[in-house]
């Protein structure tokens, strides 16, 4: 899970460069799914979580082509924006009921 | 989504009781499914997250007697314990991306 703060107006970009994405990570192994969320109450709050069937399989598409090409797309403006204003780095966590 | 820390000697009681759930959320109109998390790195922070269709359904279950009967199960001594090491109220996000 990655939580993430843009400003405002790139909120929008944001979500779209999401809803464009490259698809690559779809065909990693150990992918399961990804959603990215965005704050009812405050549109400049998105969060993304990734599923994976188990933790090296996610380390290992972190480390891949796949990944870098990925975020590749992203302008160099909107990742610079996205980053600065990070609040949180990555977090991991298990499934523990359902 | 909710965000809960338990003292780490909870946090085995707080999952237990979880899995243990009484399962009547599942039956109320526009649920889709939920997950309890454990961080990976930290076994006393666990997020819950539940997938509705639409914020209605959401605000009705939250009102219900389903709702107040699930609760009413977890013993007052974990809940206490819980409430008083809340990081995060609720927060509500909408699936902008898949």
């Amino acid at each position: 899970m990655s939580r993430l703060r843009v400003a405002p107006d790139r909120a929008r970009e944001l979500v779209g460069a999401f809803r464009d994405r490259a698809h690559l990570v779809d065909r990693a192994d150990g992918f399961v799914g990804l959603e990215v969320w965005q704050n009812d109450r405050d549109e400049s709050e998105l969060i993304m979580v990734s599923h994976w069937t188990d933790r090296e399989s996610f380390k290992a598409y972190m480390k891949s082509d796949a990944h870098r090409i990925s975020h590749g797309r992203i302008s160099a403006e909107l990742k610079s924006d996205i980053k600065l204003e990070a609040l949180e780095h990555l977090h991991t966590f298990t499934v523990v009921a359902q």
